[in-house]
């Protein structure tokens, strides 16, 4: 496999969509096909997936409903996307990726590391990114900036949005611990900086991890 | 828990649905509650994730996104419906849950009975059937009982029912390996004999097990 994979994670309202078009802009010029999906979704099955998942109409999601569900959407997504993109040599950004399950579903819905793992590591198989970046933040900051650009858009918060902030701040445990316990593939960084550095950063690690791969070379 | 949970087995066109049905009259008679459920399904969400797993338009599902999906609607099914009936004390019938996944999916899909119980067992939690029958045919037959049904009532095969027969020699492998693997939960009948022999099979199963059990004790 001669491509490149990266994750941007962490809570929604810390701008990782806005870091994933930055990137994808950049090693665009730089001549690589790249490949922006996200997560949940990324297939119209997938994304279909994500709808049930994320609907607040429905009865009570049993919490483990919830991680096979965002599991089963992650299997498709790498099969019928990631992967083959990956074969033909691109470089994919991933807008989440399995860290937001061991955060959201391991630590917010207290469903243990283990647990998830056990379910997602059949749906990810050898597919693992080469480098994830968190986007941390502290949970009462997220939230502020999310309220303000639902607000601006004029839509309001989903199901996962809704939940209280001491769910947050166990979501935000899991992504340290995760950044912790897999050093080498998870940087961690602040996203409390301008756009422009937080960007600067990415780049700066991106560029170490591609060339240690020696990606050209492959 | 006080209840008493029932699975019915085997592929389409054995005649679980009719064996289901009569269990439940018999039982119902006898002044129990009863509550039949089937899989895929058993819920509103469940059922929705039943239509993403069986519709033919789709993309192509990924066997690791079926096996998922699958446990993800059973979860809920669990969750929602099967643990509150066995809680309230009530005798639930369930037209297939996990031996069909190890089955098709394990078995006929090749994916292994390890990787599908992994899937499954968080899915379940300690919910597994006090007994559990499966109806045995010959592939061919039953495949010719089921287009026989599909003609009279006007309806096409879904995605799974296309497979073909080699597929279904697979499955049929894998019930019988499960029957010789839990003998004390699952109890192996042929599906060829009349509709009330098979039926006073079941009742005398489902007797002898209850019984053991000292349901009306609990």
């Amino acid at each position: 496999m001669t491509g490149f994979f990266i994750t941007i994670e962490g809570p929604d309202g810390a701008g990782k969509s806005t870091q994933v078009r930055l990137l994808a802009e950049y090693l665009r010029e730089k001549g690589l096909e790249v490949v922006v999906t996200r997560e949940p979704g990324g297939t119209p099955l997938a994304e279909k997936i994500r709808n049930l998942v994320l609907d607040v109409s429905e009865e009570p999601v049993a919490p483990v409903t919830e991680v096979l569900l965002y599991a089963a959407s992650r299997a498709q997504h790498v099969d019928q996307l990631i992967k083959p993109a990956l074969q033909r040599g691109a470089v994919v950004i991933s807008d989440r990726f399995v860290d937001s399950s061991i955060a959201y579903q391991g630590f917010g819905r207290r469903l243990g590391a283990d647990l998830v793992w056990q379910v997602n590591r059949p749906a990810v198989g050898e597919i693992m990114p080469h480098l994830s970046i968190i986007l941390d933040i502290e949970p009462g900051q997220g939230r502020r900036r999310l309220a303000r650009r639902q607000q601006l858009q004029q839509t309001g918060p989903d199901r996962l949005e809704q939940e209280q902030l001491v769910f947050h701040h166990r979501v935000r445990e899991g992504f340290l611990a995760l950044a912790k316990e897999y050093p080498e593939r998870i940087k961690l960084l602040s996203a409390e900086g301008s756009i422009d550095s937080i960007h600067r950063q990415i780049v700066s690690l991106v560029k170490e991890k591609i060339n240690a791969k020696g990606m050209d070379r492959d």
